[in-house]
């Protein structure tokens, strides 16, 4: 790896109101933005001229209703917006560079449908899309999908790595140049070209092929947030782009060499798998500015969606009853992504905050790494974790929208710019190009034909 | 109705080649268009142009490979294209009037993730989405899909009764001023207007609400293809457009009368289900230029497609062995769309064709009404069936593409204009608008909320 033209990778994590969570209450905020094309055409074109490497969008196959009503529900601003591959689907075509990554479940899907729109994304982007492999984690997801309980951590992962298997192998249906579409002979395809998957395992059976060309990019990029063992595991064999939750350098440097080292494990070059931390980022022209916008939505936090959104942070635990101005209680484990919940109670331990303390904190930065300060001082704090191999890149959460994706965008990407910490042009057209990961080579399946 | 106004709706059914069998060899076509976003944008900016209703994308969830072998397979044109949900998104940003009707089948997916793509696409387009629903009619699908065979005609109606009661259950999840986005009583939704479905039936167990605002339309467009006796009483029951096979006026008329009076029978207005037979069009300024591009197509049949392509009309029979030049044997009835087969064999009985002259006329038509002449001999005949209560509009199928929509927007909606049977602007903004149907009324489900 030459260090003079090592990058950073940039991910724009952009829900519609932004990431805290009180973004949709601040004066300058569109909290119908969720549904608002135009609206998030805006945004991403922000991004692209910002020279993020892909848009990441997050998604859930239903409304989380753990709220004790509909009442509590009502304040809580997120809970609408676009289904993401229509979404963007729509960008695709009114973008030219910026990645388009969109999250889809591997519990709630069949992977031919999946393999299937991601292939087209992948089509009417040239070559941008990304997946976001997700196993979902709510119980409220599985109420929508003919289950009263989600499957537990393991049997979800289980069927993932299936999912996976089968979704790559439609990919490669057909090599790259099957298609001849010879008029004069009469042959759409070189019939040797064409492979049949005939997929037979323990979830899926899946023939194949897919009624889509191999996509430009061979494969979307595959990115996946893998925190549990399960998770770091299935990131290791799959992933190419992670996306994970780190509050503390040395942590962040723990999890980086421990994942590289898993990939390297699984025979795959490290390099091929880009780690990048959520950064949620509060940036103003001085410290006082980005203080004084910090503040302003800190005020704006409802008691109850703060405590709501601590009890998701922690797994759904019920935290109803206990005193806001008191300690967090030792709970029970959950289902979910326990080593979030972990950095959490050591993060409330570490620093001794009360519940309410701690929900103000979780709202800023939803449990990812809060950096708040002046272009320089958050470019300091990013190229510190980058220079010391903690990351290939940042997930970038801007505080809220349109304003905050603005400010870092005016902001901080010229100061990364001037430190020669990040692109000044897109280095190529696909998402693997700008990403510099490799195109995945054919690999076809074991041989039937037709 | 007042028969002044009564104007004829038209849908634009365009695969990519056109619907030729022999398409995508003719000289000026773009076989490679299936995956080819401008060439997409450019078809429905013409079927805009002349103000077609919706444009409509037939689909399926995989690639037929009834042909014995790669080889024979190779010589078919459609087999590779975008997805229609993410093509149509993109579309939607790129038009400004027409709708986007998009196949789906309800076998192979899940209520609520279609309820959700439709719903975006509607929001996306601003209300101009309609959804084909379809269950599927191949074993290659089903074998995408954990199967060896697809379930029976039956059982796929009865999953796909229920699958419309959740999907339009889901729309409802939110009365249509459920949003408040009010920034300063924090109040996001008004929670007496969230309506949880809790639905549990034979096939699903969906408890919503849906992640979607309700659709601009309150419901999308629902399309429906119902010609077996199970097809017809879903159309009756849920279908806003039906999209038929006719051949003959006589015949036309029988189905119009009959569907119209079963839609009367589940307590609907028979005036909010538009009839539109298919019209393969071979339309050029005199007889003589039409039969030229005639038979410029049926001279690039190849005899293996040919057969392919009448095998599969007729649900999948095996027609390898016999003579091509004599007459088709009798054969025993298949799963599928048993009423589109039973007109091909009286077809053939009616005009003593062998099984070449019957699958190069298959190939015309696809089994469709097949009008081959001028403007004036066109118009005529469409006029006719609109006079008659045999149709209340066409699904328009052009015969190669880009020229025969080409040629049909420039010469055969004029003449339409003229006669005062079609547009000259459309009417309204949305789909529903245009196509002269009611938004449906919010119907909230039971009461349970959050």
């Amino acid at each position: 790896m030459s260090q003079q033209r090592r990058m950073m990778k940039l991910g724009a994590f952009l829900p519609a109101p932004g990431h805290h969570v009180a973004a949709w209450r601040h004066p300058h905020a569109r909290p119908d933005g969720g549904l608002d094309f135009d609206y998030y055409r805006g945004l991403v074109r922000t991004a692209e001229r910002g020279l993020f490497d892909m848009v990441f969008l997050s998604d859930g196959a239903g409304v989380r209703t753990k709220y004790r009503d509909a009442d509590e529900l009502s304040r809580q601003g997120r809970m609408v917006h676009f289904e993401p591959l229509t979404l963007l689907s729509a960008l695709a075509v009114h973008t030219t560079h910026i990645g388009l990554t969109a999250t889809a479940s591997t519990t709630y899907n069949e992977p031919f449908n999946v393999a299937r729109m991601f292939a087209s994304l992948d089509h009417l982007s040239a070559g941008r899309s990304g997946w976001n492999v997700v196993t979902s984690a709510t119980d409220a997801e599985a109420r929508n999908f003919n289950l009263d309980r989600q499957p537990d951590h393991a049997a979800r992962y289980r069927r993932a790595r299936e999912f996976m298997e089968v979704v790559t192998g439609l990919w490669d249906s057909w090599e790259d140049d099957a298609f001849l579409y010879d008029k004069v002979s009469g042959r759409f395809f070189d019939p040797d070209k064409l492979h049949i998957l005939g997929h037979r395992g323990e979830h899926f059976q899946v023939r194949g092929p897919l009624n889509v060309a191999r996509p430009p990019q061979g494969h979307p990029v595959i990115v996946q947030a893998g925190s549990s063992p399960d998770g770091q595991d299935f990131a290791a064999r799959w992933a190419e782009v992670v996306f994970t939750v780190q509050q503390t350098l040395d942590g962040a440097q723990t999890y980086y060499r421990g994942l590289k080292k898993q990939v390297a494990d699984y025979g795959r070059d490290p390099d091929e798998v880009k780690i990048l931390p959520g950064a949620f980022i509060v940036v103003g022209r001085t410290q006082a500015e980005a203080e004084d916008k910090y503040a302003t939505l800190q005020d704006l936090v409802d008691p109850v969606v703060g405590l709501g959104m601590l009890s998701y942070q922690l797994g759904m635990v019920d935290l109803a009853g206990y005193d806001l101005d008191g300690p967090l209680p030792e709970l029970p484990p959950t289902e979910g992504s326990t080593s979030k919940q972990q950095l959490i109670y050591e993060k409330a331990r570490r620093e001794g905050l009360t519940i309410r303390q701690l929900y103000l904190s979780v709202a800023a930065g939803r449990g990812h790494r809060f950096l708040l300060g002046t272009p320089e001082s958050i470019a300091d704090a990013l190229e510190e974790w980058f220079v010391a191999e903690a990351a290939d890149g940042f997930n970038i959460m801007p505080d809220y929208l349109p304003d905050g994706l603005d400010a870092i965008v005016e902001l901080l990407v010229p100061e990364l710019q001037r430190r020669g910490l990040m692109r000044t042009a897109y280095e190529g057209t696909t998402l693997r190009e700008n990403l510099g990961l490799r195109r995945p080579a054919f690999r076809g399946a074991a041989g039937v034909s037709s």
